[in-house]
């Protein structure tokens, strides 16, 4: 299996959830086990001699393939919530969205600085969530944090908010 | 590892998400790695001759375990999601809450009559969620339907609306 065939999978949706948008839609590629089984080997080549300790997936998409390359890293899982679902103290960042602001929240006894963090979504198109997950993880001083995403859509060009020196992959691209 | 100590990792949250009542915070037993794995092969053991073909995990706990067990089981992961998220033709089921009524939704083309299924949630509570859960997955007519949950709260008797032929199994009980 390559990545063109799991780029096949993913299904491509005019206009969601707005006019113009092309939306990415990945329930296509995850319902097959093949591709699931795929993404877990390929994703745990890549990090398998990082040391990674924790990966911090974001809500709701980023729960799907983190606790999956957790597991196969025999690393522990760290969930970022929207407010009002993690139940104990948290820290929190919010960023801008389309229309207003969005906070985005973690346990504040779900990270230590000896954890060496990746941090996980689905999809990077703008990268303003994931920026502000970065600064949440960057609170408990952790001794490193990679950053990956399943899908980027290049042309947005959401790479450039990072940091040069983190290290920031995805599996699958979409190009200008 | 077992049983009794993963339950010892679950955080009891008193008076959330409101008075009375005892939240079971299960970020606390994620982030270990090695429960992580340990629940995973748990799983695995309990399921892996069942032929199943599909995990269906209800947002957004349900994607945290439904998609490792998935990995492990070589099938597939579908995800049940909350209005507005998915982009394609859906089918939707409503159910009670304390307050009103809610909504989930699932892809038309996510399933289908050959699938032996497997529906995943974290936590049993009424059931009302997953009795909603389970009538949306029947309407794809498939061979089997399995229902599993990381944790059940056994006082609450949850288990008692769903059919008396349809096996529900939990890993962590809370009893009487």
């Amino acid at each position: 299996m390559s990545i063109e065939s799991l780029k096949e999978s993913v299904r491509n949706v005019p206009d969601f959830p707005q006019k113009g948008i092309q939306f990415k839609d990945i329930t296509t590629l995850f319902k097959s086990g093949d591709n699931l089984l795929e993404i877990s080997e390929m994703l745990y080549e890549q990090y398998k001699d990082r040391g990674i300790t924790k990966i911090v997936g974001i809500e709701s998409r980023g729960f799907i393939l983190g606790p999956v390359l957790a597991t196969r890293l025999k690393a522990g899982f760290v969930p970022i919530r929207k407010p009002g679902k993690l139940p104990a103290p948290v820290y929190e960042e919010s960023y801008g969205k389309e229309y207003g602001r969005d906070l985005i929240q973690i346990h504040q006894d779900a990270l230590s600085e000896n954890d060496i963090i990746l941090l996980h979504d689905d999809l990077l198109a703008t990268g303003g969530t994931m920026r502000a997950a970065y600064h949440l993880t960057k609170r408990f001083n952790p001794k490193k944090i990679f950053i990956n995403f399943l899908i980027e859509l290049e042309d947005l060009k959401g790479r450039e908010i990072f940091d040069k020196d983190t290290e920031v992959t995805s599996l699958i691209k979409y190009g200008i």
